[in-house]
């Protein structure tokens, strides 16, 4: 803020990098808030006058319907959302708007909006992340027994089930939601409000009250810290950048899926774009920018944490730039957890040739090494080198499956296997096989939906 | 792992690109526990002799013992930790070696290795956290009513105690610890072991068995999550580098505190360096390698993010680079806490200069606005532009305290400034007059020592 | 795009996701520079019309004019900036603007486009860096002399002279500025139109033409290549993010100076802000800033890296993002170049306090052991022993410089030490003394400074 | 180091965090250069004599044979190579080993020896990018008129030549090679030695002798700058980050390829590892750990850039983290090289795949709408509006090809597609037709390996 004791007018540039209404005034819904409940504090505390307090409460209500409205210009000269607020509440009720910053500082009031916006903006993203399970639990549920190749470094490893696929995300999720709840209680721990600009006031205030009011868990425990800290964004930012990894899996294995080569699925004409040039293209363009929008975001974490390394105590202004690292943060989540939530539920998959691509690749042939240990107490490492043998007798008689080789073949690698052995290597009896809890059977992937239904559904009603 | 159907030997970039023993053999003990357990379980459920696991059991044991203490040659040809101790029991065991790996893959095992190491390094990163604050609280004590100056933008702000400052960092790494905790935990939410490759197994397991055996919650609940995801070590490395930023933050303040230009205060000789070439030099070494670190150990999150994002499930080789970025930062945090305990239970402050710093630059104005607003009755924003002009008088009379300036220059700006009012001005009074909740006033100071020593008393008995 | 073959409508989500145009349109000027030399180059070889050619280029630059004078609607459900100016075009025009898009595509439009704004971009950074040179410069040959304390780790090192201190900053901005030009050339490296999709185009044009008529040195190579990669954005990018490195040491600086403990330097009012509660603070925001800004631009290299990373061949969507993270970064940078301009420009240092405080923390000590080395061939080991006893010796007897030391006690230590070499010890003579090549003294600082107004006087007249 | 004035001795924990040995060891071969051309520049100017020049030049000649043959013993209380070698040659030598360190300091010491490391890895990454160009060349020439699918979205685009594609990473490594050639001579741009600690030195040295018996172009000209700075290490990181990059993508689409999908090509089994439990895989773990190390590579760059943001001038022990993360990144690209290169050099493609997939995806449709443009002067927009009418025909009657389809289905949608439109449909012929400057038809693809051949074999030549 300029005025009082500077002789001269700030430099243009100065104004142009120092200027933050084009960013915080986003902040303006929090803002309001707390000056309306530290104004409330202020009357009961006996620092202002009850009456004074009444034409700020009516008077921030005011400038709040302008802004809810469209009707509020802001002033890059009056620098940020806290002096264009109190700026206009003074310009509307005169002398009473002036008494409104007694007791308080920008420093505490930036850190008591912005953890509030923060607490709010996780909220709103594990519950987009909620919404994101249930739409995946659904498909998974339509798709529990449809086979399709389980894979590690890309290649057909063993048959798996596309539920059991759909739902690895679904608990990825689960853990992503945590992280945000976790995250939203930390921007909720401690309420700066009355820290005043870093060592409290000597006005006889009630932080107690005030932290109530904003839902806060209570107030903060050191007016230092209270301006000074921005750990909470930084684990919320964690959070989103974890979350957004997992994003990008899926994402990638949508760009994976529906391309020619795969054709294990169709995204939606809603979801699909074309080509100014190539008229056949259906590109998965909200699958590509999920990923780079998790690049973002990790990046927004480094940019936040490189901010404030080795910043000495208390406030500078290097935590400036905090909020719109933070704020893109969240608006790249909530583009990347909305574009997927649409992908998902209009994704068509296709049952054939995710079934044929299953078989390629000898991906059962673990089942023979199993059955050899099982049935015929092979050690494993041996039946392991006895089923290398015999993919690659397959393979050099061209064929493409273990079940394709005659059963003479085997046995002269191995008489123990029997046509009994052969036989667990369909397809579709491997992955019922495959039944310990978490495993791939489509038996164990409808118990994991009905128990993930129950869980989700039991959020739901909490939230009700 | 070589062997079986390859023809051609892997070429030595590729065994160099590829092996991760030099990395991964820090797994060595959770990898034995993890094999014992798993051993166990097979007995039980049948799947192997009780005979085959004892000796299993004995094997793992003695090669416990021959790593613990430095026998054991590990063989970069063998890849990795686990075939390095599997070939080597079965060097000792024979047979029921060959056995061990029945019901499971390396995949899960590294998985339950990797997280079950993350689990231990947090709690360990945690209890460094917390044995700093128990110094910090210490000093803190010591300091509790030293008079320094606060700074924001480091300009000198308003007068605040040493006691204050420090207990600033109290609360900073009290979350840290949290944070740590919750990673810890995630670190222990679903044993992988029994996910085997991907998909489950077949064998008829008990992965709750393992599970308890290993200390986890439960067995995870989906395989092909369980071996692709490594969202615990993200979040363990995201813990570290918040907490980081923090340690630097101390460590800024170190390299500014000891500075000729503050004198605040000096380093014992045991964290100081010299010159090779300035022999009056004593330099703050470790405080500013632990700025280097906080900067070091969130590129290792942005390393572990990068890896990760994008990559389709299940495991890929890209993993095999989590251990060393996360063993790493675990590395790089655990010199710096060690160390900033060292500097901070040695450092000796020095009362004087912080004191003469406290009262410069007209720290105090404040007081007066804030007399103006109690005892005249004027609004706040008046009352700060009536001080502007007091500072700018006094400046202009060159003296750099408010309250060297004579009450007739006060009056001529506002009548209503009375000797009582510029009795408020004095460093003392002024840092005592800020006590409301989380102040710097002494009191205040006080009170807080004794509820945090309350607290970290509290969490050592529940440790005990 | 969505038309042609798609039934359904995109979803409001996809097109907030997918929309580039708030970003894009900044290469307006760009994309119709390209389409002008595109619609000539078709003409010339025969694709289109003359006549068309023509109503194209009359039409192109009105739209130009509109955009420039703000009479231009973007409208986001034409996506970009690319088909905002066709189909602008051709309400224009009608039927010839439907011809402008023979023989390219948008992949290669956009890469054109960015390359040209990259470069421009990079000669004004190079410029900013320049003009900051200038400033430096000036501001060295007004302190040429002026002594003050070189640091190490903070720490009292050596009296050097201010002159050279600045000067440091020139030559680290020289290199900056030689990268940004690299940086610049790299992006005029291949001119990417008539690259089309992909693949080329079977059109008979000629790239040379296009390629010379937008200043590129040549067609693009390899038609795959020319769409799909972005390394010269990356390459500008991290020319900037070290440049900000640099600015970021001096806007540290620009910090410590300023601040009381310092007392070196006072910014101008232009350049200080205040406080909304303390009103006696002049807070250096824009260096602070500048700061925070280097950790941004260090971040958007970071996010282009990552989401550039393991993209398969030819353009993925994954690349729009690549706008907004190098536009950001020029933004942020041209703040920095032209704030720490304005910070220089105006900045006052104060001598007395800087010479004061290069005399502190035995900083000459270093002239003592140079003289036993020089004068009584002591080894420089040795030499070094004997210093630290002296400074020793100093710090016991509660002095502050050793020149304050009688001579009787350093002659105890050691009797070569003669009132000659005491002399030595004097701040003034020690800056005059290290007068090798690149050395603090003041007539090294002065053949500097000639020299670097020699060579930024010779750059500006090969422009002229 | 410790010693002289300190009463204590350093903490264990103080020595483990500042000790450096263990990474700076590797500067050995440059410390030694650099301390031989300082001692025979000391002598020829009469600072020490040739008979104390002799000695030092043979000691430090033994040292040197001792390290590279493994004889030498490193001493972590001497903290860093600098100190472990000067104390060895006093050993050896006595006294005139105690006037090596006259006129200089580490702080010149390390900066000259990093620099010219990292001079000499940046010239030795460019000969392994260019390696890696000549075997792209030779695969390239191999399959020069191989067809595949081009891609973007990595959704079927258009055909291209395997050639063509290869040729692409050419490209970008010969921008890759300029960037590292840049880098390199950044690193010889001004030799550091003889700034001595951070202000030049009093002795009469010849900075010119020592600059140019190392290899720099000349002395650095400002003795703040030449200790302070790092922007070369940050100038040749970058260019590893951007280089790996590329390998990122090459390695990316080794993984797609040979993914059973794709089926494109298959490495070699030099280059393939298998499963512990999957006998039949074939995994490119070599090309998934170029991926991870890709982002690593970037984090080292922003660990650098964090570590350096804000550090007021001269040195800081900050920088002692540079080595580590330079070396990491240097080490991290030479596997990627090699690695790369060994993949490439051994990997077999599958022609009949490729081509089957390149004729997927209606890939020919825009061939059909050039010669609606060509023959029949349709507008360019108007015949994409055809075409895309053509190909929702094609799909509507379960056709995977345009070429596939009646030419009277053509005819219904536009009369003006006759059989010789139809022609153009053909995979090969479409292709073919592409040959416009830098396109895929097999005669540009032959043009531009021969053009390749000389630029890369005219630089062997160079070089010999």
């Amino acid at each position: 803020m300029w005025g009082g004791r500077f002789a001269a007018k700030p430099d243009t540039v100065m104004q142009a990098i120092n200027a933050s209404i084009g960013v915080d005034k986003r902040l303006w819904r929090e803002d309001i808030e707390g000056s309306k409940a530290h104004a409330a504090m202020l009357a009961a505390c006996g620092i202002i006058t009850r009456d004074d307090e009444a034409k700020i409460q009516a008077g921030l209500d005011d400038i709040a319907d302008d802004i809810a409205e469209g009707r509020f210009v802001f002033d890059e000269a009056l620098e940020d959302i806290h002096l264009n607020i109190e700026a206009r509440l003074t310009d509307k009720i005169g002398e009473p708007g002036r008494r409104l910053h007694t007791a308080r500082s920008r420093n505490d009031q930036v850190a008591t909006d912005f953890k509030l916006w923060t607490a709010r903006a996780c909220d709103a993203a594990g519950e987009a992340v909620s919404a994101l399970q249930v739409v995946l639990l659904d498909r998974a549920d339509e798709h529990a027994d449809w086979v399709m190749p389980g894979f590690t470094h890309l290649q057909t490893a063993m048959p798996i089930t596309l539920g059991h696929h759909l739902l690895a995300y679904v608990e990825m999720l689960d853990r992503d939601a945590m992280r945000l709840a976790a995250a939203g209680s930390m921007a909720r721990d401690g309420c700066p409000l009355g820290a005043a600009a870093l060592a409290g006031t000597g006005f006889p205030i009630d932080r107690g009250m005030t932290a109530k009011a904003l839902g806060f868990d209570g107030p903060a425990g050191n007016s230092l810290d209270a301006v000074s800290s921005r750990d909470f964004a930084l684990q919320a930012v964690s959070a989103l950048a974890i979350s957004a990894v997992h994003l990008s899996r899926l994402a990638e294995e949508i760009v994976l899926w529906t391309s020619p080569q795969f054709g294990f699925a169709r995204l939606s004409d809603a979801w699909s774009t074309g080509s100014s040039i190539m008229p056949q293209k259906r590109n998965p363009d909200a699958a590509e920018l999920i990923r780079a929008k998790a690049s973002r975001i990790a990046a927004d974490f480094q940019a936040l944490a490189g901010l404030m390394k080795a910043l000495p105590l208390a406030y500078a202004k290097d935590l400036q730039e905090d909020k719109t690292l933070t704020f893109q943060a969240f608006d790249s989540f909530d583009l990347c957890t909305a574009a997927l939530r649409g992908m998902m539920e209009t994704i068509t998959f296709h049952r054939a040739p995710m079934a044929a691509a299953a078989d390629k690749g000898f991906s059962t042939a673990t089942e023979l090494a199993d059955w050899l240990v099982r049935e015929q107490a092979v050690a494993f490492r041996d039946a392991h080198h006895i089923v290398g043998a015999c993919v690659k007798r397959a393979e050099s008689l061209g064929l493409s499956t273990l079940s394709a080789m005659p059963l003479a073949e085997f046995a002269a690698i191995d008489p123990r296997i029997s046509a009994e052995a052969v036989a667990q290597l369909a397809v579709d009896k491997a992955v019922e096989a495959r039944d310990s809890l978490g495993g791939t059977a489509p038996k164990r992937v409808r118990e994991a939906i009905a128990r993930w239904r129950a869980a989700l559904g039991a959020m739901d009603d909490d939230e009700a």
